[in-house]
């Protein structure tokens, strides 16, 4: 695993329709980091939405007690936080590149559920979501309940850390465990930032760290966003 | 789907070792129902369990929200009726096959994540769980914490009912929403009983039904054991 | 109490009015367990529920924290599996025998409180609770809110189980506690099931025990059936 | 009902081991409310009250769903502010009749569950509690545990206040439902107060009313310290 | 501390307005106790109070968890039984003054938050929150949405105590911790009582205690009334 | 409030000991809003630091009912997302600059109650927060429990926006609401980064914009740096 070059990404794949049932979805694998991203579209929205005419996205975001190396229990009595600050991210990275207006008054819920979990997974969360928003924009299209797909661009979102030091782009588990500084970008196919979330998880950093890190994952993204418009040709 | 004959099993796949951070795993597809069924050792047993010397066996039971055709909410406030009644039967059967005093102060959870919903989610749980829970032994007989594998014979599970008058075998989600009678089965290698559960959706049924129900049951788990034995041994 | 033949009944009482500000009520003792059935009518049904015309009849139950040999908790922070369970086979049994159709736009709720507990709560629950319902119809026809009351048929339940390596009708806690099955079953007065329920403990059944408990269990069930239909008869 | 003289208690009667499982209970009649009051005695003390060598005596309150005129839903997501009230009333008028470290390091917790409720069911509670605590503790000298009761002297509870401008005894719901001034008294058989708790529900109340409350509620305590020694002294 | 006389109030201060953004405010200060009272108006009725055309006074209580002397935990997984005790005598305290019908449709949330706790938070809640109701009702009357307050006196609180075998008012936190006997006693600007809670911690209080503590209450309520009219008439 | 220039901090105070209970406090004001910070000691440690000898500082973060222009409800079934977020980034800065090891087996709980809310309260609950926690381990030294304190450096928090196009430092509430992009800062004395997170609420933003509002959040910083070491060198 150390062999993989600091500026490179975990090998990728994203499989549409793995979810046959959804309106959209994908399964995005990042290394041994696996992700189901499902697309459901509800012809309402929120109570405090309504009115306005416009749309609304949301995320979810679940673990299976076993997607990591020991089991974990089941969120069901109320949700943790890290859960809930996955979950707001993803909705508001999904809704930066979706005009809600254009979408109209229904709700798409992206549910991205981690099936199997070697760090990266609310990045992998976003980027294979964007593939079951756009997936499930289309069959809106398609069965005549829109003119065009709201989305206006493609986004996606990666990890990057300073690990034993050494600036590093798309970490695994053993990497972000060990990360001094761990950064999750979000960024658009326009090449404008969505989300810049840097932390220190030990010794603080220095500017000049979160430069070379804030390039690293704008590289990293520029290929997530090439592999994604490739599968979404692909599947047209 | 109305070709398959009323004493005919659906297309039936078990993939072992699906999740490979567990100590044991298998995804079930039985027509176009998939679970995940993952096993999981803890070296310890629940508090009321301690001091007796023996371990303990249980199970856990989801469903990905949008497994089913239109999207459930999560359970994240508490767990339906529904699921509780599952998981206690997956527990219960698979227990019924396990010798609780040779696998010794550890515990055993079965977690069955419904990845897809077509109907026999709950049967096809405990047909993949035994699955699991095999390998799962396996890998402490391996690690040399045990000297032998504490489960004792194979155990599967289907679900038969009555649809439209007829008694039929596995009912695939059409069926199970207009069965008059839904009966769900567990039963052992040596031809016997764990669970029988039947119930009425409608009008109540006569013996005679019920009895032929039961056979129509007991001739699918036949068939389900030997994919059972049949996967084990390939894998050893 | 191991006098008792195999196939008899522990001793019955049903007192029908128990409740005088029900709309229908029964306290049933079998042996020396007691519960208090009530059936209390609303002039609604579950939202779901609504535009069908149709009513709705539903089941809770609850113990008393020492109805028990030892004090058990109050469930006032969420509602154990077991619990669920109950209330939902007590539901399922009524509605079997009742026209909802026939109900029209309203709901019977049937509370089953346990008050003291020796094994059978749940068969007791129902039997008790027919009582309860059919004397709730009764008042909504005395009302002249219904024409004739819209319950089929009597529905009764009992308890059987393998104890010492012999089938027994109605267990008692001791005998329960030691069963190595457990069976319950709900029929109808035209002998017809509504739920038949047989798990193991322990070591699984053969189908020929599974044949000789439901033979005693119906034998048991047209003794409660009688019952009922004397009691009705005496307060008409 | 309104014949009743205004400082007279309504028909009494306690019916001493009616929950033959408990350590000591008292099934209390007054008019129409029925509350089965139940001891169970622990020998464990809470977690706060370790190390004290003292004991502890609590209480908890419950009304069966259809012990009203009309149904209450059970309290299972969280008990309501009015239970916890009238549980912490209960605990606190046992707890002082009561030598907590002559009882010892153990716990009694008296369950009052309403059957039946037609007004003044917390004061029904604390008096037919009072019958439980005695047996339960004459339980633990019979059984050698204590070498004599912990329980000082008798306390009992009425409810007083003004209907219609007339200060009165013992109110029934509807008397309840519409007096102005509502007042809860605790005392002991020495003549004191444990709890003096007087709520003007409309129109504020004087000093002199106040008064009067009081005094008709000592009149009425006076006669039910009488009724729980006689009940206590024919079951010796 | 104890050099105070046994009949003096500690001192106090009411600073009007102390949060701007609410309809009406004043922070209470009475010795080391510090609460935080507001009055929020809404233009709606709870569910249950709608089609009456009145209106609602409701209170909320809290405690920063720094107020105390050790740190207390949140209520953030429900509240306790003292709290909603606390919250419903502030609620009928401050509706005991108010002529809901004249209100109108619209509820006024009073909410106390104790930012430091040294004995009577209950009752300064209750002293403190008459002025913010006021100050809110007067806004309504200059917005023009009332022609006149619907409040119709004054209300404040006390507590009253039995400290080492003398009858004290206005108990500080050690006063408190060490009291025999705790009563609150509210009352309003005509002298009448609208609440009179009292209740021995250890050994029961005569009649003669009881009539004395009471006396020491209405004193006390006296002057705190005056000194909210005086404060009321400066912020006219 | 238009009228201060784009790279100025509104109006701060900082007052030390405002909580006397606490073993540090600070209400920290910047502009309109107010944030109650207290620091509190306890000698334990959570279960799963136990046995590394380590310290632990944590924060919690609440906002009174009526700090807000309308009222909110108090989160008492659980906490927001939001809430859950603040309250992790609070522990982490606070974390940042503590020496855990040389705190010992003891935990530091920071608790930021916002007393009233015009934008910023979670950057200034951190700015605070840091003069709490210093002041609680001069306490630890002064009572001779350590030998010196264990904060390395300061730190604090503030934040930046692009409002009407415009890069801004220190949002008030209307400019937050309005803002296309939102980032908090949080530094050290050092100039190192602890956090950076920026959000665009709408458009996404360019790396020119991210690099510019970083620029102006520093500047901030160094500014709220200096007023902690002046208040906290007056207090010595």
């Amino acid at each position: 695993m150390t062999d993989r070059a600091v500026d490179a990404l975990r090998p990728l794949s994203l499989e549409p329709g793995w979810a046959p049932y959804a309106e959209g979805s994908c399964l995005i694998s990042t290394g041994r980091t696996r992700v189901l991203c499902t697309a459901s579209v509800a012809e309402e929205v929120p109570a405090w939405r309504e009115r306005s005419g416009k749309g609304w996205v949301t995320g979810e975001y679940g673990m299976l007690p076993r997607s990591t190396h020991s089991r974990r229990d089941r969120e069901r009595d109320g949700v943790k936080g890290r859960t809930q600050e996955i979950q707001r991210l993803i909705g508001r990275s999904l809704r930066s590149v979706t005009d809600l207006a254009a979408l109209g008054p229904r709700t798409i819920t992206l549910d991205c559920d981690v099936l199997q979990a070697d760090g990266g997974t609310r990045t992998a969360s976003i980027t294979g979501a964007f593939v079951a928003l756009e997936l499930a924009c289309r069959s809106l299209v398609a069965q005549g309940l829109l003119a065009a797909s709201p989305v206006r661009e493609g986004v996606a979102a990666v990890s990057v850390g300073i690990v034993g030091g050494v600036p590093r782009l798309d970490l695994d588990y053993p990497m972000d465990r060990d990360a001094q500084v761990d950064m999750n970008v979000v960024a658009t196919a326009s090449g404008r930032l969505v989300e810049v979330q840097g932390t220190a998880e030990g010794d603080p950093f220095t500017r000049a760290e979160h430069d070379r890190l804030l390039d690293l994952a704008l590289g990293g993204i520029d290929q997530l966003l090439a592999a994604q418009r490739e599968i979404l040709e692909a599947v047209r």
